[in-house]
């Protein structure tokens, strides 16, 4: 591998020719080799539009010529492209400041736009990582920066669309299966009948929630700390700067990005994230009961419920032939259970701030990414393979409804409670119909009991 | 012990014969002794409310005469006022519909109204618990009622009042440090000035979005299940019920309470019990962030950091004498890891639905109104036996600052990051002040060196 | 009410005349005022145990005189009976050290011991709550040590006998069931058979091992930092006093205490604890999935699996006549998911400390005497109104056993896993049996599959 | 791209041609196309591990001829080695019994196998992915059997050494810091002294018992599922294939692998992965108390407690010149943060088992093998990068323990915790010494108190 020399504070260090990064990187790669988690991907773009939108409001605030940041530009343009993707090898498990990243892109986009300048890398001329790339920037306001912007981004552009898509193909199934009569359960127990259209809307409620739930946490996560600078008093920056960047990441995203009100918070607390997280987990808790719904309305296809047909996706054993499994609602509550151990991760990592800084920033934006790409997929695999191809198995469903003893509430206005009580037990020790043992115990005549007792009356 | 006899559906049992409830609270006390924890006085409150609201709407909607319907009113009115309290011994741990509580709400009311009626305890005449006080009602949209009520009446009476408190005083107390200008701290490490003022208005930022955040999770709990009965179809009750005995209680309580839109997720699902536990958590991290930075910038008094002087409220040592500790501080930082500990149990218990019910309600509002409760008085007792007697220590806070080598920041738009770490390091090294380290290295003159290096200037 | 003064190093206080306590008890009352959680008797009566063999210990070492120990033991065993617990009214949101509840049980046993001496209450003399009943020790040593008695004890005298009797009934049960050959669920679906004796025997082995690691978890709750004093070093201690009063305090438990190899560690960190609220939380995750099964396979009565009959301890639900539900498996459930938030909570305390000292010290032992008595109190319930009336419904299970087309696993020997599958799927489709798929395809006579697939060989 | 075609018992599918998996790793990729995790190397190693000794068991128990096993060791050996990880492409997400990776594995071998003998890709001749890689097998059985081979070699040569490496280390400073007496500090605030070492040692002690407990819990991890097949009864497999494979696997791996008792249990349940976790969960809290005392003892340079200097591994700011942090405390604290949420989700996943199966294995096995690569390597820089480097500064740690109150404890023998009290609080008051404050009250002469009061005689 040949290398050449890069320099920080702390001196001189090599580097593979190959890559842009430079000293403070490569120091990093050697203190914190440190699990396989890389920064993830959507935080390194992030941080390229940042550091673009800095290098334009810098040159409007006539703290960059316009050659120098036109350079920092293209290059952070290469990083949003994700071009560059090679040149951000830090772990996850490094400062807690994110320090080492925010260095990684300053020291990217510098070699970057040094070479496109004809320069020489590691000569921090014309651009230099500190002075011009984080021209009046600190890790600790860029990267709580670059944390919001990937989670909007992501919130935004891949879980939203693809919640409310599931949301959509589980009312569509609402709708097709209005009008199936089938026997409530609840404790398990056969219960009063309602439709298995009203039983998929409780699911579209659930997802309506959730979906609200998670656009009004976007507001909090609008708001950004550049201008903060170290400690959020914005030492060392214009102070139209914080308004101004805001304001060009909000052009250049197309999102409603604005400056934090209160840069002190920003930086010591991610509150934010943690509320935001909360959505995530009750958003996972909606899902894992849908799940697990679906899973045990399709479960048998003999020896079970039985009520839905699940589609056959792949072969569920390889020791038992023909047998096929509700394998996305398996993904689907295993993501679950995931998110819920992240939630817990970012709240412990969201109480542990001290002072001017929350130093769990890594461990916060990596398991809320985390999160969001698992429930995106996860959603997106659970609506086009299992939740389009549901189909009733109206016989099995007509079945169990006729069974059931519990359509015995609807004589409790007739003959009150306690009378009622005897006739299911009766009907349930002699295995019975209700119909018999109601007559048996003259509490009704058979016609009273069948205009009593419809039971597409009580759905 | 003397006794008198109940019965149900599963025949006689002896209860004791100064207590209101009936066979079905009896059985409980014998299959649930399981723990101390009993049903929160919170939520038998919340049941009296709806049970008094479903009789008044009963009667409008000629379910039950008025006679009935007043006499369970009276009772209602008393298990509202918590003079029957004794008569609710159920533990949290039965059934996970609640179903035992709600009977023990509908037996006590029963028989005191009857009592009331001059009537016999247990003649079920002329109130019978299940067709008249629960008439039109099930334990299953009971239940979840009952939780959304008492959740909402202790959040807004209680915690929110008590959380806004906290906030104004910590906001008094910005007001009051906002000219003490003292060094940051980032990673524990001596950082760049800012004032104490800004430092606390922080913890104002934090608390007024965690305000902001419960109220935002008030909606989703004004939504009561009541009118859904046993699945969510309303079998058995009036179809004006729902809608009119929301309106009744949002009469009653003053609160805006509706009907929920969707009765299948209301008695199946507690996303919002859970999303409310989030906001919940997050509102912990932040008092947890806030109490440990108040007890550290109190440690010492002579070994610490020493720059706030907190009450001496009790003696801190059984052995050390003089000790006085940050008790307070200490007390919050466990009601918030209990509260993420009960978020925990919350989120876990949301996730467990199957099919029309969710059967982990009484773990959920167990969980979570101890949650509002611990908020409650910590905040109160952390405002009013730490907060508002916070004094700063001037003479430390200015010498930490006069002594700090990160005001070398300053130099940074002068000298550049480079040369300017120079400084540091050899003012850290040689143990001697910026100011000569600067001049020593010929970087600038000690004139240029005091304009460009003012604290107060600074922040 | 009337009151008498105590006093402290802070001065005089008012404190109720009935009451033993002394004046930090009083002002621990004022500023602590939060939440309902006392600390638990448990550990009251632990103190009880640690003052007396204290008293005892220094004695015999000459640090208290043989009348003072006297006066301390008579009411310390007050305190060991119960007693004395109306004197022991602080929250478990105190101070992080429990100092306060170490200056109640000081205190409560030295005004007790004065009054049995003929002394005034609050004078300290005979007995001094410092300097006599809290002699060689600190509220740092102390605490934790309760923590161990308490936790001890209720792990060895509760808990362990409760899961063991768990453990046998089931154990019974699958004894008395070895004979029911069932059909095999995996992922829900039907698959090859086992008995239902089998399929207990899981459980007894789940509960085998838990019971095991508990056992295994008590050599570290066994140390005792008694002897530590306030940071560890012992001071003001007789060198002696570790080993003895760890010996006295195993000598009056019956249970083998010894004295903590390193004091540091056993006043700073409670990783012990930690540890062993680990194992309770892997003891609830066995219950849950016991107790999600036993209320899955007594689903129904009629549109469930139905393969076992529950015992009917009770009605069910107030609009529902004639339902029994599964609720033992509900409060079962529930205590395992509050279990695991407890754990949540034990956790993140215990990674707090700093230091000489956690100071998470109650909520770690609250949270901790919580999950013990929940699971105590939950497994002889569930033994006593579940298991031990468990029945097999035999003609259920036969029928699902004979339709199953998971039989089919039993030709994978003779014709392969791919020409096995094509007779499942063939049956499936045609809604037929394996046996007459088979015979059509023409991979076996039907005399050959008679001899291959044989339920009662495959178990 | 090219393709092949692959075929299973849904049909064909269309593979790439440079691949060796089959047609139902090629179905998992389409439907499981969920998040960036992929199945952990180590856990693929286990598959080869295992599929290589059960090729090795059935030759010797005559189900298999030695050619087709030699093949399928042949192929197996690639996968150990880890030159097949590329033919490994499925997501943890997919089914929760990993059947999909387990095929896969068969898949791979399997084609592999054909292709050393020269065979066609695909032809399943003449080894076939089921009958005879997966022979007597089932993925119920190998999946959980990988589990435990995978956790084990990474507990036994991965983490336990890294562990034990910083508990050496951490010894070795204990001894180098045994003469340096400090001021000790509970609740942060300034108490009795106790050497440095002293301090170190507790967190020696905290990590032999850390070592301890995951030790202790491998038994349970030795014992193996093969055997059980699809529900545990070992259909399909020779008698004595349970036995033989484990003591294949134990000789090929030179641990102490034995069949697991209770094969009902290995199948549907993990509790061994969630004890495991559980002690890591406590390892986690251990060093997290730990890295937080190392930054706290190192914060400044002077503005902090500055008693240890922290190895200057980086540049620690992007905007303060010469500002170096606690980064390795940092990096461990958030991985310390990450294990406690990955614990919560393999706890929960842990109680979610239906009947014969738990379907959250794969999230289970992920969550364990990143908690233990993360601590591992997060132990080791630690070590490197911050334990060996620290140094004491004895000048500071002189100063604040000459400065301190708590000396004052010493008094309590000679004058009584009162009377010390006194002391302590004039000398805080006035600024002044507890010599001359003792004094001025008279309690005792300066020599007295001299020779009362002596920091090395008090640790």
């Amino acid at each position: 591998m040949t290398t050449r020399t890069e320099t920080d504070s702390m001196g001189p260090i090599a580097v593979p020719s190959d890559r842009y990064w430079g000293a403070q990187t490569q120091r990093s790669l050697h203190h914190f080799d440190i699990g396989d988690d890389v920064m993830p991907r959507e935080l390194i773009r992030a941080f390229g539009i940042l550091k673009r939108s800095a290098a334009v409001t810098n040159r409007n605030l006539d703290k960059l010529d316009a050659a120098k940041a036109e350079l920092i530009v293209q290059a952070a343009d290469e990083v949003i492209a994700g071009t560059l993707d090679d040149h951000f090898p830090l772990r996850v498990w490094q400062t807690g400041s994110g320090t080492q990243t925010n260095m990684n892109a300053n020291e990217v986009i510098a070699n970057r736009a040094i070479e496109l300048a004809g320069g020489e890398l590691g000569s921090k001329t014309p651009i230099h990582p500190n002075d011009h790339v984080n021209c009046g920037q600190s890790s600790n306001d860029t990267f709580p920066t670059g944390m919001h912007i990937a989670a909007v981004e992501q919130l935004v552009h891949q879980l939203l669309p693809s919640v409310r898509r599931l949301r959509d193909a589980l009312d569509a199934q609402a709708q097709a299966f209005a009008d199936i009569i089938k026997i409530g359960r609840t404790h398990l127990m056969d219960a009063v009948p309602l439709t298995l259209g009203q039983e998929f809307s409780g699911y579209v409620a659930q997802l309506d929630k959730a979906i609200y739930r998670i656009e009004e946490s976007l507001p909090e996560l609008y708001e950004l700390a550049l201008g903060g600078t170290a400690v959020g008093t914005g030492l060392n920056t214009h102070p139209d700067f914080a308004e101004q960047v805001a304001a060009e990441i909000a052009r250049y995203t197309e999102l409603p990005f604005v400056s934090a009100p209160n840069k002190f918070a920003a930086l010591a607390a991610h509150d934010g994230i943690a509320a935001t997280s909360g959505t995530l987990k009750t958003l996972a808790a909606a899902l894992m009961k849908i799940a697990n719904d679906l899973r045990w309305l399709g479960s048998g296809p003999r020896c079970g419920l039985g009520e839905l047909k699940l589609p056959a996706n792949e072969p569920g054993s390889s020791i038992m032939p023909g047998k096929v499994n509700p394998t996305q609602c398996e993904a689907m509550t295993m993501v679950c259970v995931q998110v819920m151990g992240n939630d817990a991760a970012i709240s412990i990592a969201a109480s542990q701030g001290n002072f001017e800084l929350n130093v769990f920033k890594p461990v916060m934006i990596h398991n809320l990414l985390h999160s969001i790409r698992l429930l995106t997929d996860a959603c997106r695999a659970f609506t086009d393979f299992l939740v389009v191809g549901l189909e009733p198995d109206r016989e099995q469903i007509q079945q169990f409804l006729e069974n059931s003893l519990m359509l015995v509430t609807a004589l409790n206005p007739a003959i009150g409670y306690d009378k009622a009580a005897q006739v299911a037990k009766k009907a349930y020790v002699e295995n019975t119909t209700l119909r018999s043992a109601c007559v048996a115990l003259g509490f009704l005549t058979g016609e009273e009991f069948d205009r009593q007792v419809q039971p597409n009356q009580m759905v």
